[in-house]
């Protein structure tokens, strides 16, 4: 068990006063899936980002990116080139996300069939 | 690599057009992380499931129970009991979300300090 060092309290998403409710927030989001998902390659520009994930609006790939670096799981690199180069990468702990979030995505991918199944009313459900 | 039935294109979250992309939505969502975790040890009321997660309004539990019924992941049983009794089950399909939506929620208890570190600007990012 973690004992939040700001608060003294064990951490627990299930309360919601729990800083790690608000961070559970942030992770437990599909853009942040996909972007945490997509740099797991390596750095990659604010450009490659946004091709690589098809869909997501300028305003919302600059807000998630901001939130994810203000959390601490990406690092914003911008290069003194005409025009500017900014990169972002996985700090070591956006690393540490990695995993769960790759497992999230693959059993989306996985069982596709079985949740349009259910949808659709022929699921076991 | 999983084919989806309904399109005949391989399932990759990515993809805007992709059914995966709204599953992952409903799935990266905090409050499906926690209905799913709390579900995990077995069949619960709804007024259980609302006490269980500190915070939730009743709208938000009704909607999201509502969702993960219909994607096939929650089952709904309601006894002919006098007031109704209604209990939520997680199905197979449910059962199988368990060890990615935990690993979730156990990370973010267990790196919650790492991250207000680096929001208070000490972190190494």
């Amino acid at each position: 068990m973690t004992l939040v060092e700001s608060s003294g309290l064990p951490a627990d998403a299930f309360s919601a006063k729990c800083p790690t409710r608000q961070v559970l927030d942030h992770i437990a989001n599909k853009w942040t899936v996909l972007i945490v998902d997509c740099l797991a390659a390596g750095p990659l520009r604010y450009n490659q980002v946004r091709r690589r994930i098809d869909g997501i609006s300028q305003k919302m790939l600059t807000q998630t990116l901001q939130g994810l670096a203000a959390d601490g799981f990406v690092h914003r690199t911008q290069y003194a080139t005409v025009p500017p180069r900014v990169e972002y990468e996985l700090t070591e702990l956006g690393q540490s996300l990695r995993e769960p979030i790759s497992a999230i995505r693959e059993w989306t991918e996985k069982h596709i069939n079985e949740v349009e199944r259910a949808r659709a009313g022929l699921g076991s459900a």
